[in-house]
């Protein structure tokens, strides 16, 4: 059982060095893998660049729903996960909730993969 | 039913601009997260970072196997996920199978997570 990598931890230098530099660990593999799977969805990553190419890169969720064609619930668990995985921050304001693209966070991962 | 994307087609620009700059159509980004998806294991990115670290990028399937202990059909079978998601290229001499990694590959993946 592994836990979602919080992204943030790419930048304490929990992990990784590049992959193309040195073999990772297995703990290292574990985390990197666990958050690609957050991005290995069409409709999270249709979220996340609806999201990323918002005004300030902010979108409320009654935003989000009519692009991807998929009820509102449906839409939330996709945004849960994005947000526990540390690409996306949440804050309530009024009726609904707003996500914000966390700096960085896409950046550290690609970092991942490419040789410099 | 989507198809693995061909990371080739990326620089053919098939797919994609930068998700964060403007939002990705269904069609891009099924193609993204199934490239995402052979991402997504931590057996298959221990290999990719074992065969790209390795000398001349390249590593025999012999090899492999200790590594990350598991059976030779398994290594196998992850490896030819990577190499139909065309992360590696695959070549036989003698009596072993010769992984090798594409030039630019993870590069052209990493470049739909950043903003530049």
């Amino acid at each position: 059982m592994t836990t979602m990598l919080d992204v943030t931890d790419v930048t304490a230098g929990v992990c990784c060095t590049p992959l193309v530099r040195e073999p990772l660990t297995a703990a290292e593999a574990e985390q990197l893998a666990t958050t690609m799977k957050a991005l290995a969805d069409p409709t999270r990553l249709r979220l996340l660049s609806i999201v990323a190419a918002s005004d300030q890169a902010e979108a409320c969720v009654c935003d989000l729903i009519e692009p991807v064609g998929l009820s509102q619930p449906t839409v939330s668990h996709h945004l849960k996960i994005l947000t526990t995985a540390g690409f996306l921050t949440r804050s309530k304001r009024g009726t609904w909730a707003y996500y914000t693209l966390v700096p960085g966070a896409l950046d550290r991962v690609s970092r991942f993969l490419v040789a410099s």
